[in-house]
């Protein structure tokens, strides 16, 4: 029976659904997409605003990157009083979860990017966008620095400057290599749109070498091995990709080659998935054992060469050396050069991420954003401000306060400081005065005592993980500041300052987590949500739960419809193994 | 209004066909192409007989090359008697007809490609196929010596033979740079899908480096210059495309650099598209001239450096120095190195391309066989071979012959000699018979005669042109000679022989030419066909006419819906400008 035959059948008995997937993007094709389309693309053409003279008296906002944090800073900004430029060697914007897909063809890289320039006439502001690279952030002469990223074959590197009033560092992180020797030279990253197409080219070339006659059967192992190291997402999910890919598709063109292939997934911690609960933990791990894809926990890299890959196993000490065709390298992300750099400049030398504050400001500058990967919210703790919050509470100066002395800058303070919700919460407690009031009865408090009682707030202070959601929320969160830039600096509307008097213009930046989706290959997803309580889904269902999830996400109503058309020609002819 | 709406309304109330087109389309999606997809595609992935101890006694076929020629005769092919190894360094068959649209994304790269494994399974014959470039042909030794091409990362070259018993040869041609210097290192070719790719990026390069602020405006104008050279259909089609994209899609991204863009199309002779009807080239020339492309004629290239390309007028011998931002270097073919160093062993070195005989033979071999643009058929000469033809229908040796006596032979005359058919019919005779009584009125004819009526017919003959219905058709029969070999050597079914005794085994192949397309841009093509009279179609009717045969003659049900989905996709979205 042919295999489109049996994939089509067996899906259609088993889910419904898939019925119903189909008819959607079938009906897409044709009338609900050119009716519904036309909506959003409404005035995306239309010339933003680029008349001479328009430029007059505007502020000079300068947007790094064009990722996930400044596409959707870009995509949430309206204040047409602004002059955005946009600097970033990537003229698209890419939705970088389905990567792992594009590696294998399960979805087209062009499906699941976006012009910028779309992207950023959508709103009608006067945006420009110039491919680039930004190489030196001047703070002091409030000025970037940037190098033309276009093939030398059109012409040499061009250098120029930009100016701003306010700029916003997106630019992303870089892959963190810790310096391992033979990693940059010999293994693959998956980061970029460019890496996932590189890949699925190199996995086909791995397969042809594999079938040439002159290659021993001992060769043809080493060839067939894909290793792939680091357990986050990314990593599971890409080894999960690459088993179906062989299984589904390339096991059918290339008959002889099944029996030789392997995979194997490397990580140092003694799980993976480390960020989910650990059912889907578990459910993972299970999955891959019964997949036949080798689960090397514990294990840690110590060098790559051209055709060996060796590590060290954490508990005994072991030095292994093993034989590969292709590495992928997806273990954690570090800073780059030139955002190193500015750190230097404003004194955050020491540091290792660009830390701002909670309104995404750069410490230790005036009009510098920075969001997504390249940049953390450094929190302020309540002990460094102890005393300044007992000093506005104690209005009269007495020096010691009853618990209800308090009420008027509780607000504040769980404004202010996240960790005292979080640690609310944690202690069960339903508000802060039952915290002051659990430690001291119903006496007075002096500084002393106030002090005891939120001596473990800070314990709960969480670093956001580097994630597409989070710069998503952060985009969209500077947007709406940069919107209301004017009306708050009258009205402010943030929480009362501690250490000086007034108020802050905006409220924090506030994380909201809304779930997370871990494909595991063969129509299976882990799925974890953030209701009220952590909602935790796993198999079939979640994988309609994704593709629909994923599939409403999607920038634009192009990639939406490209993704979802994707899923259907994958399902009805398979993966394509052609080498381009 | 936004573009799409513009778009959309004015292609569905000009054209009603649209409609319908998109209803198939959208309709193929689902269910129709779910149940004709089952159809081609059972025993696509059946195991095409690898089990081993098959190969026992097998003739081995080795076949160079995996473009239209050797594709044909892989899907023609159907004796399981023949043991099939394939050799390119191409693992996928492209739909070159279309690569101009790639260029600019009216339709996606991989839309017209389709694995050479899926195509070498689907008719269940021992087919293998071995990713690597062939780099010797040692015909006396009955082997090929090849070298692998993947990728350097995956491991070195490797380098293995091939046995063969039949070779079939029809691995292509290369770009001829007329040995101009600067073409290679300085333009881009048009031959492979990864050409059209790197044009697609390198025209958006061009965009996005014209749009940095530091370009001076007379450099803008040399960026944004695009210089097609060759007037064939390939080079006008991409001219046009390329206008369309610029005008259809980027002028909206990019609206302030609309006035600087140029493209110039330089051909050598005094027209474009001369294969086609004079019509079809006025119309083509003029449609240009409205569309702004400036169509340089009689304008040959001296020099291309990284900037500027220098032409020569050839009616009055000025050289002009012309500043460009991308050329696109498309004027026609020469042999590959590996190919004229074969014809070299066989004795062909004085020529330009391999020559084969009227059974697509390589002369001067025994067992192998050329098809495509790698080679072509050196028709033998009436006047050669006039003395046998005389002594064969001579048979009792008289020496002198009525024109009746000649019948016997007359049909394998025709056959034999192509170019006899094509001389009655200029000459607007009914037969040979007529052709013999008109130069002799009834009178007897004696080998001066004979000759003399027939000295003008080898003017008629005619070199194919170096095109994929060519190469397909010869890959087609190709592949019915190899199916009947035994049956045909038991009873040959070609024309008595001349020279010798016998028949030949097989007919001649005949080219059969179907028409040819330009599509001009705008929804424009112009359109030729060889019925019984030259049907010339220009404007937009043909547009409808060229899209349904083009998808109707994709290699599979894949490509066929891709290909047209591509169509609706660009319809609804337009092109993707992102530079992946």
């Amino acid at each position: 029976m042919s295999t489109f035959y049996k994939r089509a059948t067996s899906v259609f008995t088993k889910h419904p659904v898939v019925t119903k997937l189909l008819v959607v993007a079938t009906v897409s094709s044709g009338g609900v997409v050119v009716y519904s389309g036309a909506r959003p693309f409404n005035g995306a053409y239309a010339d933003a605003g680029h008349a001479a003279g328009k430029r007059v008296n505007k502020k000079k906002v300068v947007v790094l990157g064009t990722g996930w944090a400044s596409t959707s800073f870009l995509k949430n900004l309206k204040d047409p009083s602004y002059e955005v430029q946009i600097v970033s060697p990537r003229n698209y914007f890419a939705f970088t979860p389905l990567l792992p897909s594009v590696t294998v063809g399960t979805v087209e890289a062009r499906s699941i990017v976006e012009p910028v320039r779309s992207i950023a006439n959508s709103n009608g502001l006067d945006v420009e966008y110039r491919e680039a690279e930004c190489f030196k952030i001047d703070a002091e002469n409030k000025k970037v620095l940037c190098r033309s990223t276009q093939d030398s074959k059109v012409g040499k590197k061009e250098e120029f400057e930009v100016d701003y009033d306010y700029l916003v560092v997106a630019m992303g992180a870089q892959v963190n290599t810790f310096n391992i020797p033979g990693v940059v030279e010999n293994t693959h990253f998956l980061k970029e749109v460019e890496d996932a197409q590189r890949i699925r080219r190199s996995v086909i070339d791995c397969f042809e070498r594999a079938s040439l006659p002159s290659v021993s059967d001992k060769e043809r192992e080493r060839i067939l091995h894909f290793v792939v190291v680091g357990g986050g997402p990314t990593g599971v999910e890409f080894a999960a990709e690459l088993h179906d890919f062989v299984h589904e598709d390339l096991a059918k063109l290339y008959p002889t080659l099944k029996q030789y292939v392997k995979i194997t997934l490397l990580e140092a911690t003694d799980h993976i998935l480390t960020m989910f609960d650990k059912r889907i933990t578990e459910f993972a791990e299970d999955k891959f054992k019964r997949d036949g894809i080798e689960l090397k926990t514990g294990s840690v890299v110590m060098k790559v060469t051209d055709k060996d890959i060796s590590t060290k196993e954490r508990s005994t000490g072991e030095i292994q050396s093993i034989p590969y065709g292709m590495v992928v390298w997806s273990t954690g992300i570090g800073s780059r050069p030139v955002v190193l750099d500015f750190m230097k400049q404003i004194g955050q030398g020491n540091r290792r991420v660009l830390a701002t504050d909670e309104w995404l400001r750069v410490q230790g500058t005036q009009s510098i954003y920075a969001l997504g990967d390249c940049a953390t919210i450094n929190q302020r703790k309540v002990m460094d401000d102890i005393d300044k919050i007992f000093k506005k509470a104690d209005k009269k100066g007495q020096g010691s306060l009853k618990v209800d002395d308090f009420k008027e800058v509780v607000n504040d303070i769980i404004e202010r400081y996240p960790q005292v919700e979080l640690y609310l919460k944690k202690k069960q407690l339903n508000n802060f005065v039952q915290l002051l009031k659990n430690s001291q009865a119903d006496e007075e408090l002096d500084i002393e005592k106030f002090k005891s009682a939120l001596s473990e707030v800070d314990s709960q202070m969480k670093m956001l993980p580097a994630t597409a959601q989070v710069a998503a929320q952060e985009g969209k969160y500077l947007a709406t500041c940069f919107n209301r830039m004017e009306e708050c600096e009258r009205n402010p509307e943030g929480p009362g300052r501690f250490r000086e008097e007034g108020r802050h213009r905006f409220k924090p930046f506030r994380y909201k987590h809304l779930g997370q989706f871990a494909p595991l290959g063969g129509e299976q997803t882990a799925a974890q949500f953030q209701l009220p309580w952590d909602w935790v889904s796993i198999g079939h269902g979640s994988q309609w739960l994704w593709y629909s999830v994923y599939a409403s996400k999607q920038v634009s109503w192009r990639t939406r419809f490209l993704v979802v058309s994707d899923w259907g020609r994958r399902f009805i002819f398979g993966r394509d193994s052609s080498r381009i």
